[in-house]
């Protein structure tokens, strides 16, 4: 098969540029995780997570497997939102139980200024090797996405040199240096849209711009400091990647869909603290909707997990533009039969709302 | 001074009665705190945390400290939200850096039904000592604030155990047993009610309840687990306390300031990730509110506060009816100097505001 063909389940492509579909293409965020066995797995065979993403081979076959158990109609690239930093000189690496973790975190304005713009063809090669790996294995079964941090998830990361709860350093220089922080977006909105243009060469169909922290912001700091940088992203994707939609997802941004919806991305992700209808309500025609089932609703019992969806779908409504998936990643303990009886759910129930 | 009488500083009442003030009154959450030296003195001399929230003549100490050091315009008591559970028989106590914990969660359904609602007088007797001695101490200077968790934030420690980043024991009760989960919330509610009736019994001028975890719900959640069971809350107290005004803070539910303002309730605490002006205009006159700089702010330099709390100010814009707050409370390595900042600019900017 010609891997550069339409894939032959384009539902996902087809709903995030609002166009009929026949049934509401579901995936999930996070679907090749630690809920899986066969994860699990894969993930001991090559020691830990950093191997398992800087592993092309085992990168593609985490990525499948949710693929192949629950047909899922769209693939996405096993990889961590901080491989650009990590190439940026960072270094990456995890501490058990607490997370990622850098061995030099920007603390100085001179570390923010040397900052090199990786070349992803090159010092993420790994990234690109695993998305070609994945793009032939899966040989046009369904869309690959590609995807990569924020500017100001990634930055908040890198100022703390950890997760944080509170983004004290982060915002200090929110506060006190805004023009320091602008420099260091705009060098992480350079290297994201390469990084991400350098994923469409290699295979991704779709990409996908996750703004964990987003919502952490206050209504001037999250404009100015995370919806500005990601607004830059997809202007330079506009010329290095034309026409390829971006999905953007600020976690806890309810507030924030319409202006989102005006930045030029073809989707938004939709957390479970927002109404799908209000969502809808505030962008219009403008972007098609992905969510938003809460990640914890999949601890219910299979039949309550199947009024749940439909409830999902209702909200959303009749018409196109819909793409089913949970607010947030889905979580290390999920029993596999809940994310069964949503799959089965979103196939039997969505062809009565794409009807018309 | 007779402590019935109306307090020598009734800026903070006057506030959140909507009427007119000379300046806008401010106090801060957890503004007895580790962030103070002379908190950190008296928190050494009790033990821990829980020995100090427990002796009241000590509790009093810490609660007069920042009413001392910086003026604000109210006194709340030093207490912990997770009091009322412990005295249902939990057994509170707390694991160094890791927060609260209960000996005893509630792991099934009979300990749901067999749960036991307290007599504050007694059985939190050391609650209500410490209101009357802090309102004692405070001699009218400055009204004081009592308080309580709101019942579905206590249901989500209850039932987990511990802090909790996804809730998911709590929410599978929500999605799966929604009727004893309403059981576990009613129960609280009275429980709840029943406390804070007994604080203004013991001296406290204004009551607080803090949905700490509401936000951690999808839009539905919200209303029928925490916003619900505030409303009873709220109802009880029109019964118990009649004219006692009560605030009500949920923590991340911007999108749901309009319902919340039709509580019965007399003002809402507002997060940062709101603007105070669209606030406005969701609750129109119907309410105060109550915040809303960001508790990093004051990480920044003094300069830079001033400028920040005088954005607040104009978001807020004129007239009554503002309580300047943080959006959260003051975290435990904020420097003194910015408290006074803060404190300093809402004195000499607020007025200007205040004037038609």
């Amino acid at each position: 098969m010609n891997p550069t063909a339409a894939p032959a389940n384009d539902l996902f492509l087809r709903a995030l540029r609002r166009q009929p579909v026949e049934r509401t293409p579901v995936w999930l965020m996070r679907q090749a995780g630690r809920y899986l066995a066969e994860y699990r797995a894969t993930r001991a065979k090559a020691g830990d997570f950093l191997a398992l993403c800087k592993n092309p081979e085992l990168a593609c076959e985490v990525t499948l497997q949710p693929i192949e158990r629950f047909g899922f109609d769209a693939a996405i690239l096993f990889s961590d939102i901080l491989t650009v930093p990590d190439a940026m000189g960072l270094g990456l690496h995890f501490v058990d139980n607490e997370g990622p973790a850098f061995h030099h975190p920007l603390r100085s304005e001179a570390a923010i200024l040397n900052l090199p713009i990786p070349d992803p063809e090159t010092e993420l090669r790994y990234v690109m090797d695993a998305v070609r790996t994945i793009k032939a294995a899966l040989a046009g079964r369904v869309p690959l996405i590609g995807f990569a941090g924020s500017p100001w998830t990634l930055a908040t990361y890198m100022i703390e040199g950890a997760g944080s709860r509170d983004f004290v350093e982060a915002k200090r220089l929110r506060y006190d240096r805004p023009e320091l922080l602008k420099i260091l977006l705009a060098k992480l909105s350079e290297a994201v849209a390469l990084y991400l243009a350098a994923q469409v060469r290699a295979g991704a169909d779709a990409l996908m711009v996750f703004d964990t922290w987003g919502g952490a912001l206050d209504p001037q700091g999250y404009r100015e400091f995370s919806l500005a940088a990601m607004r830059e992203v997809i202007a330079r994707l506009a010329t290095l990647a034309p026409g390829v939609p971006v999905i953007l997802f600020s976690k806890g941004a309810a507030g924030h869909l319409e202006e989102m919806s005006q930045t030029g991305c073809a989707a938004l992700g939709v957390d479970w603290t927002a109404s799908l209808a209000d969502a809808r309500n505030a962008v219009g025609n403008r972007v098609a909707l992905q969510g938003n089932l809460d990640p914890t609703a999949l601890f219910a019992s299979p039949e309550r997990v199947r009024e749940l969806v439909a409830g999902v779908l209702a909200d959303y409504g009749s018409g196109p533009g819909h793409i089913f998936n949970l607010g947030h990643g889905i979580l290390q303990h999920t029993p596999i039969e809940s994310v069964t009886a949503l799959v089965e759910a979103v196939r039997e129930l969505s062809p009565a709302y794409q009807r018309n």
